[in-house]
């Protein structure tokens, strides 16, 4: 088998450092994601954890999760003491004796002469040292434990560490309450040594403790293994994952894991630059969303007044039927992670159902943004009926009782749901407007400022298309009534719509538009501005067109957005999308390049996504981007789908799932399927150097009568022979 | 071996109900306490519970402990919902079909006809229900399961309850916070029956659901597994204490463990309806004070920002080495269960130093009244260091470090410690006066009413005889700094004693004494009054005097308490303090009658004890009482000393402790001592009809030339012969 994890650059895109966006010494979707950090109390989140425009480590902490963080170790040489925390025992290194891969990650700490090497299993860090030979007595070698120290969006509010012999240690921290995190949660953790070691004195009110290792002869391994329930599911998942293996094993195992993972899509051919960053995609896809489940199966539910511990049922192995993940929001996964998970890793999606409807039954909603064991609401609306559409409609999902989760997703449309509920709108129901939305078929401007992104305009155009993913269920399932009701709303985002300017636009509560008007404003909109929004409607285009009066309005002005977003590099900084119109490192324009081709002129589909992605998307280094925030496997998954032609415009929430293709960066993907079927996707005419637009497309030995397949028909698999030309002709002509 | 424990009866003085108070299904010390509910939600913990006033039952619940409840069961018969909470499915009962003997109690339900039976083990409830025969197919047999409904002392914040299989349930319900418990706590079960059920649906935001039984065909067996940390505990605690044993083993074995516990100390002749009572007494010395860990030794610490679950220390067969116990407070123990624990059950002793050491490691203090795993700080003053004086002074306790104990208890006597809190004070550190305390040498009146029991000049003599406590513990330790400070401290009583009125009374912050002054006003004192207080001192007798002035006007003020306090039974109805000089239903006056002995009075001991015992603890009728408030074994402790002729006016706390000796009132007490050895006391001359005075002592064949013996001396064992003379004689004269 090819090595793709060697191809994969970890480290892209951390020049603006967040605290969820990285991870070397990990699993795919691992708990422990183990690396050096370089800052772990910036703002938090952001510029927090590796970051790239940093020289020194101030050590190595396990967790980089959605408002999770902890269990900070650094190793040291003689008199450096725990309790000056990061700033005290801090090193710095140099990028030129650094590797980073899927699965390890080795750095030089030159203030001690140190080597560090991490590696990880699903729920343990691994660390193997190298000190100094000869060591002399009085420069003997340390582990410093800080578990007081802020470490990325939470500070610690206590923690405990104690030695049980002379070479196993346990300690749990908690982490704090966050303005996204409304409650404390704790990670538990047992570590092991290979060497005897001695826990110096220290201060229980503050955690900053000192392990000292004397002169090691040997490199020193050390094993953490962490749980979110307690400290016997900790041991559990350190002897289960670890027991017996050494650091090489674990290494080599955590590779071959990751091979494993990204072999399901093989790309040949075309750049390999762009083949290399095509790994790197993938594995950002399937890097974040973490685990939060012990090996056993048990599980932390912390939406009640109290934590508690609770199990997942068990296969016929006694093995846990599915794991429950922290995540941060499923803003825009319907145009990443759902249609690519759908096809390629269908099992993830069926995992995350299950997960997310133990949290309705433990705290009464299906979540959004899931950590610790509670929900955080961050971002706004449904998001994860579109993800439970696709499940259901698409066999992914298999309920015992499918009626509970249609009532569990219906309950958040309406009053009291996730419709309700702003961004991080932990106690209250107004921020999400879905009362007004209901009574006057918009979300007027002027909410309650009880939370983050209570903007009534982009709220209405949201909750639209989570109406509309709502709908492709109750039509399964034969809800006729809702599917009246919520095709009705899911037109929406049509009130919205100012003939007068062109734009949806923000509205007041007396049904006036709000005053004055500047497509590229901030008010109204979340994380975008008029532009986006407006094209956001994919799963409406009729209507969209309607409101423009004609197709050719319509299109026209799509293509000024995007001209006029070129000369913006198609990407506005953090907190500027008022600069320009699609911002393609953000989630809401994600699907605007496919509104072409749903109205007809799938050209400028691959006209402008081929513009977009050699201007944003081509590199490979530490240094290049993915235009704006990863967004735990978002914009990867989005570079995924994008390269190999593949898209669902409409979050693949129909039954069957619809996929729109484009033209393959690639001659050759083999796309692995359940049960070991493949789907080939074979393209001729590929030219590097000018845009590449389908001609035809022969599907297991008939021609495509249109640039569109369902997720039935690319399951079965087989083989799509595109014929690629330099200009458009054929298929990519045709309405 | 006789049956002692068919002599209890568990219902006495319930004619007040607390909820601590009664236990009838349960093991000594048991974490379960399993009864019949006539009230549950009536005041929180006064009046609820089994109330003898009552003539309904609500159900039966598991928990009735300090500040916890829960897991409330209803047999019923027909269309009866769960949902209507107790009133609507309460069943009249009557006490002429109702049996209820240590660990066993049986009613009838008459509106059901439904015999309910009831044993349990430490941590499992086992139910045993007997339905009419030949129920009508229309009238099925079902088990209500109240998980919402108050109650105790808590409101139930959540709750769950699933079935796992057609025999199997488990569920969790939360106790909240009050007014004396800060933090909500989690109460884990397991359900078991012997027959199929099935769980019907129900709210689960309100959990109060129905197992539909049918119509069974023999009496149905439910055991209920309880863990305060999680559903694999409560498992753990069910199968370890129940599996394979029916419901008649496991009564039989609890009426044993009964016998084993209350046999340690036998007593014959005399009255037998004193004999009787004793047993009562005793038994309720062991009934509260319950265990909150696993069979394990798994347990909650609810102490920081989130409830963790740590492991206590096992032992060479893999047993926790002890228990962790919820417990209300120590106030008065040092008059009642530490000297009598410490004498015949040390082993308990030296659990509660244990528990309490883990609570100082995992939350900063020794604790004041622990439950759910976190502090309550119930009462004043630091009152477990009489407790901690008392194991470590007499060899019943032996810490890795006892520094560490030393340290720990030496906390709580300055700033920041339990002398700076207040009755339930839990976010502050102002109301204990500590400060007032170093810095005066009293606390005055008029601090903060952050807390409950604020007053200045109870807590200034609560705080000096803990002071003294201390210095006991010093003083074996060689810490001669502390033996001079707090020795001085332990004098602060002294401060208080105003010549001119001849009692310790309130003052103010400028030294004056606080007016108006009445020696039974409330004002100053904590559920006491001057009277009471002034005569708290029994640590510093010769001080005692030296303020009387001397010895004669210090007994002849005593002899007045006594003398104005028969005249109201020696009793003060609750929150009436004020109405008579000294209440022997209340913590305060306990040592009061010893008092005499202690200034060559011993006649005037024996005298009033008499009395005492007579007016307000002879009988042992369900309605009898034992004056005021049981308070989880402080009065049935109390009442076994002094029926023994055993007490210790000083705590026990001394290096050995001090036990003055006064008139049994039965012709042989025999004590089992650890390893086997034995106490015997032999009482010849004994009359019921008048008080009996000693004359002479013999203990192993040597006179004794005092009424006082230590620790040391009695649990080498042996024999006492007492000779007893109806007027004062021989020992009973001197002084």
């Amino acid at each position: 088998m090819a090595d793709y994890a060697s191809l994969v650059e970890p480290r892209l895109g951390n020049t603006i450092g967040r605290w969820i966006s990285f991870g070397s010494a990990c699993r795919p979707f691992g708990l422990v994601a183990l690396s050096p950090d370089t800052r772990i109390d910036g703002n938090g989140d952001w510029g927090c954890g590796y970051n790239l425009a940093d020289n020194e480590i101030v050590g190595f902490s396990h967790i980089h999760d959605w408002q999770s963080g902890g269990i900070l170790v650094m190793p040291v040489i003689g008199d450096v003491s725990a309790t000056a925390g990061p700033a005290g025992f801090k090193s710095p290194f140099s990028r030129d004796t650094e590797f980073c891969k899927p699965g390890y990650h080795r750095v030089h700490l030159d203030r001690y002469a140190i080597t560090a090497e991490l590696t990880a299993t699903a729920r343990v860090g691994i660390h193997r040292y190298t000190f100094p030979s000869d060591l002399p007595s009085s420069q003997p070698a340390a582990l410093l434990i800080d578990l007081a120290s802020q470490c990325g969006p939470c500070t610690m509010l206590s923690a405990s560490l104690s030695q049980l012999n002379a070479r196993t240690f346990e300690g749990h921290v908690v982490n704090g309450p966050t303005k996204r995190k409304p409650k404390p949660h704790t990670v538990h953790f047992v570590l092991t040594l290979d060497t005897d070691a001695t826990l110096a004195p220290f201060d229980p009110s503050r955690v900053q403790a000192r392990l000292d290792l004397g002169r090691p002869a040997a490199p020193v391994t050390i094993k953490v293994g962490v749980s979110y329930t307690s400290l016997t599911a900790a041991r559990a998942n350190l002897h289960t994952e670890t027991a017996g293996k050494s650091f090489d094993v674990l290494r080599a195992e955590a590779h071959a894991e990751w091979n494993d993972a990204l072999v399901r899509i093989v790309v040949e051919g075309g750049d390999p630059v762009r083949r290399a960053r095509f790994y790197t995609d993938l594995y950002f896809a399937l890097l974040g969303r973490r685990t939060v489940s012990d090996c056993t199966g048990t599980y932390i539910d912390n939406t009640g007044p109290q934590p508690l511990i609770r199990q997942i049922p068990l296969n016929a192995e006694s093995l846990p039927r599915y794991r429950h993940f922290n995540s941060d929001a499923f803003w825009g996964a319907q145009w990443s992670l759902v249609p690519l998970w759908a096809l390629v890793y269908p099992e993830i999606i069926d995992e995350f159902c299950h997960c997310f409807m133990d949290l309705y039954r433990n705290g009464g909603l299906i979540p959004r943004g899931p950590t610790g064991g509670n929900y955080t609401f961050v971002m706004t609306s449904a998001q994860t009926t579109p993800l439970f559409a696709c499940a259901l409609n698409n066999d992914l999902h298999h309920p015992a009782n499918v009626k509970e989760v249609y009532q569990a997703l219906r309950k958040n449309h309406f009053p009291g749901g996730l419709m309700s509920k702003a961004g991080y709108e932990h106690t209250t129901c107004q921020g999400g407007g879905i009362e007004d939305y209901i009574a006057r078929g918009y979300i007027p401007e002027g909410l309650p400022p009880v939370a983050m992104h209570t903007n009534g305009a982009s709220q209405t155009i949201e909750h639209a298309y989570n109406d509309w993913a709502l709908v492709q269920l109750a039509r399964t399932l034969g809800h006729h009534v809702d599917v009246e009701l919520f095709t009705r709303r899911s037109r929406n985002h049509r009130n919205l719509f100012d003939p007068s300017v062109g734009f949806c636009r923000p509205r007041e509560r007396d049904g006036s538009w709000t005053e004055p008007f500047n497509p590229l404003q901030k008010k109204g909109w979340t994380e975008a501005n008029a532009w986006t929004f407006t094209f956001h409607s994919a799963h409406d285009i009729a209507g969209l067109i309607e409101c423009f009066g004609s197709r050719d309005a319509f299109l026209a002005r799509l293509e000024t957005a995007f001209v006029l977003s070129e000369k913006q590099n198609f990407f506005a900084p953090r907190d500027h999308h008022n600069v320009v119109p699609l911002d393609f490192g953000n989630e809401p324009a994600l699907a605007t390049a496919h509104l072409f081709q749903l109205a007809g002129r799938p050209d400028r589909t691959q006209f402008w996504l081929r513009r977009v992605i050699d201007t944003i998307k081509a590199g490979n280094a530490p240094t290049d981007t993915w235009g704006g925030d990863e967004d735990q496997g978002i914009m990867g998954a989005w570079n995924v789908l994008v390269s190999i032609g593949l898209f669902s415009a409409t979050g693949a929430c129909e039954m069957p799932a619809r996929y729109q293709l484009t033209a393959p960066f690639f001659e050759r993907v083999t796309i692995t399927l359940p049960a070991g079927r493949k789907l080939r996707i074979v393209a001729s005419g590929l030219t590097p150097t000018a845009t590449n637009y389908v001609e035809s497309i022969m599907f297991n030995g008939a021609p495509l009568t249109a640039l569109e397949l369902t997720h039935a028909d690319l399951t079965v698999g087989g083989e799509l022979q595109v014929v690629l030309s330099p200009a458009p002709a054929g298929l990519s002509q045709r309405a």
